[in-house]
C-alpha cells in the first residue's frame, strides 16, 4: 500500500539543509544562561573565549537568531557521508505485525559509527578558521574522540583526546582508529596535566572518569597557545549542529507527505534527541503542529525521570561553568552501562527546559530489555545497533506493539544514532546470558543531589 | 568544473538491477568446466547437488545465459542495503593534485562491511526455497561468515560457520557478529568432524588454516540431513551473484556520461573485481568497448602475477572438484599477510581465462604500501578501508599519480569492498611500525606447484 515509499529515502545533495536552525529562537521561555562557578553570574563570551573558540561562543550564546548558516567548507565535507539515509523500516513492521509506519533516521553510515561527526567537522571547522593550531577533547565510549579524530585530519588540525583509561585498555580498536586519523590518544588520568598528577598521587589505582578526562583536556586547551577545548555534546552549539538530523529528516518526510506522530531518541547529553527534534519541536513552538517527543535514557543513569531542575557542574571535575539543568548531581557515578555514550549525569540545557515545560516526555529502560531489542532488530533490519541507538530502538517497538494492540496506524520516527560495531563486548556479555541491570536507590541519588553547587537559583 | 557530479550518486530503487548478468555468456572461449577429481571428467549436476543446492549448481554450469532473474525476495534484500554509492572521490584528486577523475563503488556500508552479503542472500535464499533446514561453510577473515549468519537470520536458516582458529581466537569481535545473529559458530579444526578430528589427532596444537575450516564445512554438509554447503567467492555463482555491484556501477556512470579508463579491483578469489567488472567485460567482449582492467593481489600470495593456470583443488583439503585456474597450488600456505581475504591459493576461473586471454592485468603490491594507501586515504576520503580493498586504494593512487605525471585526464574507477573496522590488529601494527612485508621467493613457490594434481590437461 505504501510501496511507493522507497526502503531508503536518500535526499539528493541539493536538498542538503544549508543552514542549521537553533530551536533556541522558538522557545517563548529560553535555556538559563550558563552561570560563572565563582560569581554566580552569567557567564560573558570573553570568559568562555579561553576556552571556545570565538565563533562557537557566539553560537553558545545566540538565542534568538534561528537560522545559522552552514560554511561551505562544512557543507562539502557533510557530502562525504550525508545525506544520511531515512529508512521505512518494512521488515521491522511486518515481523511485529503492526498496522504503525515505522521510520528511522540512520546516521551510522560513516566511520565514525554515529551521529558525531555533524558537529566534530563544525567545530574543528571555526577553530582551524580562527588560526588555531588544535584542539582538545575528552572521550568515554570513544564515539566522539573517533569523529572528532576524522576531522582534524581533514583539515590538518591536531587533535588531543583524553579517554577514560578503562576505555583506552578496554577498547583497544577505538583507540587505533583515532590513531589512524592522526590523533594523540592519552589515557586519563595521566602525567601530562596538573589535575592528572594531582589524581594519580591520590588515587594510584584509578581506571580514571569522564569528569576527569574533561578536567585534563580543558586544562591542556586553557594552557597551551593555539588550542581551544572542544566538547561533542549538551552544549547549546553541539544541539545546533545536529539539527542537520531533524532538518534533513523534516525535507524527505515532507517530500514524500510523511507526518510522524512520535519522535523517539535515545539521550545522554542530548545531541542526537535534540538534534533529530529541533525542527519538529519548532513547529510545535510556533503552534503549527502537534508531536509526541519521547526522550529515552538508561534506568541507570535517569537524569530526566529521576533527576532535578537545578544548576550544577557540566563535568565531575567541577571546572566547567554552571548550567541549570536535568541532573543527578555531578557526584553521581553512573553504573558500568554498557551504552557508555548515555552515562552522563545531566541533560542538554535546552531539553532540559523543553521537558520542564511539559514538551517533551521520557522513558527510563534497562539495558538487557534494550539488548534484546538491539538483536531483533539487527537480524530483523540487518543493522547491529550501537548500545545507546538501541535504547530508542527500544521504546519505538513498544509503542509499535501498542499500535498493535489498539490498532492505530500511528507514524513513528527515531533516530538510530550509530552503529555497535565497537561494542561486541557488550553484546558478548548478553549473548552469554551475563548482562545484568542496576537501578539506583533513592538513597544513591541522594547522595549526588546534596553535592549540588550552592546556587540562589537552586531550590 | 565537474561539480554536476555529486559526490554520491545513489540510484532510485527503481533503477536497481532486476537480473544479475553472466559474464561467461558473452566470453567466446569459456573457463574449462569443473574436473571430478577421482575422474577427471566434468562434474554433473547431480554430483554437484550433494553438495550445493539445486538452483545454484544451475546458475554454477550455467555459461550460456546472459541474464539471470534476481528473485523478488532477494531484491526486497538488497533494498535494505543497496545501491550502495558510487563516490567521485573530489577530496583525494584535489589532494593529490591529480588531472584524473576518480570513482569508487563503497560496498561498505552494511553491517557485515563488505560485498559478501550480495552472494550470501542469494545462497540462503535459494537454499530456503529448495526447503533445506540450514547451510554449512568456513570464514578466515570473517567477512564472509558474518554475510551468511545476517542473510540466514533474515530467512530463519539454521547457519553453521567454522571459523579458522586462530580468527576466533584473535577476531573475538567478529564471532560475536555472527553470534548475535544467530550463528553457530565453531572453531577449527573441531571435534565435531571426522576429518577435525583426525587433524586434531595429528597436529595438537595447530590454529587451524582454511582448507581445514573448508573441509569440516563440506563434511558436515553432506552428512547432515537438510544442509548444504555455501561458499563466499571463486565459484561462477559467487561472480553472477556480484555482478550487481558493476551493474549498479554501469547504470549510475551511464546516468551522468561517465565513462572509466581503468577498472581497478582487489582479488582473492576474485568475488568482488569479477562483479565489478562483469558489465564492462561484456561490453570488451562483444566488441563495443575498451577498458583497461587491473587485478590487485598482495605479493605474498601472487596468484595471478605469480601463478599457474592448471587444474587444480579449492582448498587445501584437497575434497573440492578440481578447477581449472591460476593458482600457487592448493598446498601453498600464505604468509601471515593481514588482507585474510586475499590469502588463497587459487583464483575465480573466469577472471584466470579472461586473464589468460589478456583481457585483464594483474599487479602485486606488499602489504606496508597497502596501509600507507589505506591511512592515506582514510585521512582524505574518512571512510577506514578493509586490508582487501586498500589493495585497490594503492593501485587507483599510483594510476592517479601517473596522470599528474602525464596530465592525462583518465577516468580510474575502483572497488571499495569494505570497511576495516574489525581489522584494527592489523592497523595498530602498521601505526606502530611493527609490519613487515614477505615476497615468496621461487623456491617457495616451486613446492606448491609440485603438488598439483597429475591432471592431464595440466603441462
Amino acid at each position: 500500500m505504501n510501496q511507493e515509499i522507497p526502503y531508503k529515502i536518500y535526499l539528493e545533495e541539493s536538498e542538503l539543509p544549508t543552514a542549521w536552525y537553533n530551536v533556541r529562537a522558538d522557545m517563548k521561555k529560553k535555556p538559563a544562561p550558563l552561570l560563572n562557578p565563582a560569581t554566580f553570574q552569567p557567564m560573558t563570551a570573553e570568559e568562555l573565549g579561553t576556552v571556545f573558540c570565538e565563533e562557537l561562543v557566539k553560537q553558545e550564546l545566540d538565542d534568538t537568531t534561528a537560522y545559522i548558516e552552514i560554511p561551505r567548507e562544512i557543507r562539502d565535507f557533510y557530502k562525504m557521508y550525508r545525506p544520511s539515509p531515512l529508512v521505512r523500516a518494512y521488515c521491522l513492521e511486518e515481523k511485529l505485525q503492526t498496522p504503525a509506519k515505522i521510520y528511522y533516521k540512520f546516521e551510522g553510515n560513516n566511520t565514525s559509527g554515529s551521529h558525531k561527526l555533524n558537529s566534530a567537522i563544525a567545530q574543528a571547522y571555526y577553530a582551524k578558521k580562527q588560526g588555531l593550531k588544535g584542539v582538545t577533547t575528552e572521550t568515554g565510549a570513544g564515539q566522539w574522540g573517533t569523529a572528532l579524530s576524522m576531522a582534524c585530519a581533514y583539515l590538518g588540525l591536531d587533535c588531543k583526546v583524553y579517554i577514560v583509561k578503562c576505555s583506552y585498555e578496554q577498547k583497544p580498536f577505538r583507540r587505533e582508529v583515532m590513531r589512524t586519523y592522526g590523533a594523540a590518544v592519552t589515557p586519563s588520568p595521566s602525567d601530562t596535566t596538573e589535575i592528572g598528577r594531582k589524581i594519580l598521587k591520590e588515587h594510584p589505582g584509578t581506571t580514571g572518569s569522564l569528569g576527569c578526562a574533561i578536567s585534563e583536556a580543558v586544562e591542556v586547551a586553557t594552557h597551551t597557545e593555539g588550542y581551544r577545548y572542544v566538547l561533542g555534546s549538551v552544549l547549546n552549539q553541539v544541539l545546533l549542529h545536529q539539527s542537520v538530523i531533524g532538518l534533513e529528516t523534516k525535507t524527505a518526510m515532507d517530500k514524500y507527505g510523511i507526518q510522524p506522530d512520535i519522535i523517539i531518541g535515545c539521550a545522554g547529553g542530548g545531541s542526537n534527541l535534540g538534534g533529530l527534534i529541533s525542527p519538529f519541536m519548532g513547529e510545535m513552538l510556533r503552534g503549527e503542529k502537534k508531536y509526541q517527543f519521547i526522550a529515552v535514557e538508561p534506568a541507570s543513569c535517569p537524569s530526566l525521570t529521576r533527576g532535578k531542575y537545578a544548576y550544577d557542574y557540566c563535568d565531575t571535575g567541577m571546572v566547567t561553568p554552571l548550567q541549570k539543568m536535568y541532573t543527578l548531581g555531578s557526584g553521581f557515578i553512573p553504573s558500568a552501562n554498557h551504552a557508555g555514550g548515555l552515562r552522563y549525569h545531566g541533560m542538554s540545557a535546552v531539553l532540559s527546559e523543553l521537558y520542564d515545560q511539559g514538551l517533551m516526555e521520557a522513558r527510563a529502560v534497562e539495558q538487557t530489555s534494550v539488548f534484546e531489542a538491539a538483536e531483533y532488530f539487527a537480524r530483523v533490519e540487518g543493522i547491529l545497533p550501537a548500545p545507546e541507538s538501541s535504547h530508542a530502538i527500544k521504546v519505538a517497538i513498544d509503542e509499535a506493539k501498542k499500535c498493535k494492540e489498539t490498532g492505530e496506524e500511528k507514524t513513528i520516527l527515531f533516530g538510530l544514532t550509530g552503529t555497535g560495531y565497537f561494542d561486541m563486548v557488550a553484546y558478548e556479555k548478553y549473548n552469554n546470558g551475563e548482562m545484568t541491570d542496576y537501578i539506583p536507590t533513592d538513597e544513591d541519588l541522594k547522595a549526588g543531589f546534596d553535592g549540588l553547587p550552592k546556587v540562589p537559583d537552586n531550590r
